[in-house]
């Protein structure tokens, strides 16, 4: 009999097909056999032709190997083997079983197109950049903003307090940390309403506008609870852990369609994400996140304490900006209706990088420093001014060095940190 | 000012302490100054000493690195620190940002050792081996069970037809496979209504009982009304892909307390378990998974088409099963009130590898065959068969060769696949 074929080198994908990009090691098998082998697994198949597995269901169902360039593989899969609108459910397919298979020593999801059909069965970004400047009433500037630092440890007035201070030294946001939920030292209720207090107070003190970005990562109905609760009590943000919490989850949180920036947070990413040859890239991961609707996704901040090289950073954020993307990582994307959403730029970042972060990403970012703003030799307020006036002196256009003689605190920071030209 | 030090090589973990083993690759720094950079990551810490954060508040809530025995690492943390029954936000701090730090090469998470509160905190199965026993009506058997193939295409009346013939076969189990929720041509409603009434039918016809294991992975509340439906309708049991649905929705569906065995499927897990460096170690899942409170878990079928190393598969069946571990893995575990779960070996099982899985893994599996039911030559119903006689001959300690003499459909399947003695 003749062994199940899922190679079609002359296949042209059809418009409704979504296409996967892998980059595949194969394991004691040529890298067209270990193709083989993970489209049939990853769409209809089984090791051994089974009953009722025809080349007329092959065919329909079946997905196509159509492009093997060297260990990158190029894999169709006819829509209609998904369910419209279920991320876990389509990537059990094209990102299950086959990362542990015998055939492939490494395999790497690289990038996903999605076919206009799917992209139509998902809701995407509710507010994306455009809602969330509304909100923030910033039109062309990045955004700045900071974690409240320790990550855990304060308790709620200690927590509002610092976000006062960051917010009353020119910051758009303050955030909780991506480890604090509702920890028996600092409450998640009395936590949020002693913050969004300050919020208000500082809002009215300054004229300006201020996000609040509160994590609500749980078990999904509690979430949910928990985002209600910010959205009852004047927030405007609600956090997800998106990796340990799940697509699922996160499908569940988008799908309340509340008044409220969803901002996604990617802890645990690095799982999968850093080995160059094996599992998801973090491409992959942004635009499943676009796809479901986060307005606000973590990306690398290139300058910082993480991984994540320039390059592949700009890349992500170009995915996740755009709406037509043609030569962008390996895969075009169309966008259609879905809405772009901002890149958040944390991890290391201080005023003295600050500048060269903004010329590198553009404006439609937001840059958060934690210990960058509360590590400064004068503390919180002190850090917030700081990094206000290297943005300032990013948007004039002037250097740091010179912007720093006449502001104090931005000149104490890039003392004790330094700057990048 | 004295760098941030959360070394303690002189501590001894409290009782009340989660504890992690690391495997941890330094990137240009030492092993010890890694787990340091480490501790301050997963647990309280910046990259800079901030406001707040003081040597108290280090003792009170900072992780300590207690021990460091080449790249293997094991931190113990408060449990102060932790959300108790919040499995996330537990993740987003000991398997969150730390795997895409500078410091780190490579990091892996190889196991978790659970203080009594936290495991407290959380529910375990609902049935556990001795539930699903109860409800199958088998003492001290291994299970066996197919899965529909293809994996996705067929109609719901051929899905139920080849339930039917499966089941009659002799089989314990039948169960939809991880990437078959409700595509257009194999709507879950009517599927599962179809295959339970054929289910209803073969019950009444053997007189065994039967489980079907359907799978519910979607969004949380899609996937609680499909796992309602199945309870509204007769079924017993409710499949979740937990890696590509998430731990939040997990936990909600666990938390439903519904009438069903959770079967839990790990597509997507080989993203991160693969690497032998890097990612979280599969024990660590299946730690989660018990936790949390999965009845059954696909851990490795040791003689098929995926990966997984004998002894690995091993400790992880040990861990699931035993209600004391001492030696097992790396790191001790009590479960205190927490059931064990059955291991579910699939991928790739066919008659011939049976016996030697059942010696290898003991009684408390569900062994899942499923081209090696349904590529037999004489199709699903005598793979069935064959299945049972394979399981008849090990229980009765008769080589497969001998017993298949007088059992053709074994002979034919041996013939085919060949066995292992």
């Amino acid at each position: 009999m003749k062994p199940l074929d899922f190679l079609n080198l002359k296949y042209k994908p059809k418009e409704s097909d979504l296409v996967c990009l892998f980059r595949v090691e194969p394991n004691k098998v040529s890298v067209k056999e270990a193709a083989n082998n993970l489209a049939l697994e990853s769409s209809i198949g089984s090791w051994d032709r089974v009953e009722g597995l025809n080349e007329k269901l092959i065919n329909r169902l079946g997905a196509k190997v159509y492009s093997i360039n060297k260990n990158l593989v190029k894999i169709a899969y006819p829509i209609e083997l998904f369910e419209l609108g279920n991320m876990p459910s389509i990537l059990s397919g094209i990102a299950g079983n086959i990362f542990g298979m015998k055939v492939v020593k490494n395999l790497r999801l690289e990038d996903i197109e999605f076919p206009k059909k799917l992209i139509d069965s998902f809701k995407g970004p509710k507010l994306g950049i455009d809602g969330v400047r509304k909100i923030i009433r910033v039109k062309d500037r990045p955004l700045i903003g900071t974690i409240v630092k320790p990550k855990v440890g304060f308790s709620p007035d200690k927590h509002a307090e610092y976000a006062y201070r960051a917010w009353s030294g020119g910051l758009d946001l303050v955030k909780s940390d991506e480890n604090l939920t509702n920890q028996d030292f600092n409450k998640f209720k009395e936590r949020f309403k002693k913050t969004i207090k300050k919020m208000d107070k500082v809002e009215k003190e300054t004229g300006d506008r201020k996000i609040y970005v509160e994590n609500v990562t749980a078990e999904t109905k509690e979430m949910i609870k928990r985002a209600r609760f910010i959205q009852d009590n004047g927030g405007n943000c609600a956090m997800i852990d998106v990796v340990v919490s799940g697509w699922s989850a996160f499908q569940t949180l988008r799908n309340e369609n509340l008044d409220l920036i969803l901002h996604i947070h990617r802890a645990g990413h690095g799982m999968f994400t850093e080995n160059p040859k094996h599992g998801m890239s973090m491409l992959t991961v942004a635009k499943i996140v676009r796809l479901i609707g986060g307005d606000e996704l973590h990306i690398g901040a290139v300058f910082g304490k993480m991984k994540g090289e320039e390059k592949e950073v700009k890349i992500i954020e170009k995915e996740i900006e755009k709406n037509i993307i043609s030569s962008n990582g390996v895969l075009k994307q169309d966008w259609f209706n879905i809405k772009p959403m901002f890149s958040v730029c944390s991890g290391g970042i201080h005023p003295g990088t600050l500048k060269k972060l903004i010329e590198s990403m553009g404006k439609d970012i937001i840059a958060q420093a934690g210990a960058g703003v509360s590590a400064h030799p004068l503390g919180v307020n002190a850090g917030a001014r700081a990094m206000k006036q290297a943005l300032n002196a990013s948007l004039e256009g002037i250097d740091l060095k010179e912007y720093a003689k006449d502001h104090v605190e931005l000149k104490m920071a890039i003392d004790k940190w330094g700057y990048l030209k």
